[in-house]
């Protein structure tokens, strides 16, 4: 009998956010999440609300499947929709851990704690699409490693088509 | 339409031990496993080899999902049966996030990698099975917090009645 | 007899920077290390090379104190010129402790890394000076929490009128 | 001119041990602290209660120099005897940069918290010289991996012939 691992079968993505937004950030982002499950990846966030929260209703709406990575020790404190709450009680160096972990991001809007998790991504080489979020320049320069998408159906497509099993 | 999160339904137990262990190790790790699945468990651990790959090999021939934490960034450094690798890239602090975001731990064997995993559950007051596993004491006097069990079965179904939602 | 915490006479600045860096970003970093230790600050980096080292030389030079928190486990990796090398073995949650541990943070050019400590600093109100750094819009709108400074002494003189006790 | 690393030549010990203890440890702690001192080494610690300052209020009485690795993010919550308050942010995972950045650890009684430092000091082989602290022992046979002292003198002594810059 040979088990053969799903790993390479069902993409990660992660989807980043405030976790106080605006509607139309939660629109989109439920969008995004709908759209991500309908095309079989798994979602991963930081668990707790607004964006994130979005996101996870909208997969959650689809059938998808919706991890939780959380800053604190409580897995209650994760959204409703989150199916599995990893409570990791290490602060913030989860929010490494929820772009780290994926095989692309999707950032929609956002504060600093987005920005955080963009540069991250950015350092390891994942591939970042930004729907309305932070833009970024250096020196004066314009940096160009943000993916922008129109819309979330672009954002998505972008994500699982760049989504890779190379590095992360 | 109401959605029902999945969360307060299925339960998240990690089991930890050895990237090295004894054949009769694995052999426990994959009967622990199998019996995780067989109960509809989520099955958390470090995601690498030895007593990690046996349990997630033993709960992949049942169908259940099984979520690889690991140090570092490198998905592909996870075992051939972790359906959800969490490539974190934090290093040691992916130990503390493995149990502190499980309901209840089951330790199988293990060097020094697992008794830190074992003090930061216990740390947490979540509950932890000991399988040949390591002893403790304090100044001479025993500590009882490690819940004994003698056999697979015998452990899955103590981390099962034992994982709450209360805390962690 | 009284013992008074010195922990409130010295204030801790962090230096952030690229590992790599040019040779005008490396002669900017000496200098800001050199002020900083001139005005008996406590120097706080990443302890690696490039900027880091850099700012970490002109410290020494001026007899200060420099603190060098590691993402490996060896200690060893430290510039020579860290006094005081923290191995911390936890990755880039390190990126994290660097800042988080600062009155406040001077940022020189830098990449992706740099970026996340900036985002760090700001999600907790460190105040964050730049010197030929990153600039920031979010949806389109400039972002002005990074203050501007144009030379090393006003960088140093605006990190230590800024550091505060109150918050981190 | 030639700049010499001061890295080289003052050891980096760390104590761990309860936020809370008992008379007693609170006396040991401050003679270990002490002791320290007087030997030309730098203490680290966890920066908060208990044995961690009592062993920074013995350090400060003869000089010495003491660095405080918290784990939150108020530089504040630091003992008063912390002269170098390191606020990580990043929860528990700070208690792994606290042993791994030292060259030995010195653990006076203690509890889960002090246990998860123990064990991930053993992991990297950093030398553990305990004083009344935890005993392990593993599938029913004793662990000696924690070189026992009888005394804080002895412990010190322990601690600084055995600490090296080989590895950590």
């Amino acid at each position: 009998m040979t088990i053969i691992s799903k790993a390479t079968n069902r993409k990660l993505i992660a989807i980043i956010g405030g976790s106080q937004c605006t509607k139309e950030e939660a629109q989109t982002a439920e969008e995004v999440g709908r759209e991500l499950a309908r095309q079989g990846a798994i979602l991963v966030c930081g668990g707790l609300g607004g964006v994130m929260e979005a996101a996870c209703r909208g997969a959650s709406t689809e059938g998808g499947t919706t991890i939780g990575i959380l800053p604190g020790e409580n897995r209650l404190t994760a959204n409703p929709y989150v199916q599995i709450p990893i409570a990791t009680g290490i602060g913030y160096a989860r929010n490494i851990a929820v772009v780290k972990s994926a095989q692309a991001v999707i950032a929609i809007g956002g504060s600093y704690g987005t920005l955080s998790e963009i540069a991250h991504a950015l350092q390891s080489d994942i591939p970042l699409i930004g729907l309305n979020t932070w833009s970024l320049s250096r020196n004066g320069q314009q940096d160009s490693s943000i993916i922008l998408a129109q819309n979330p159906e672009e954002a998505v497509n972008k994500a699982l088509s760049l989504a890779t099993n190379s590095k992360s």
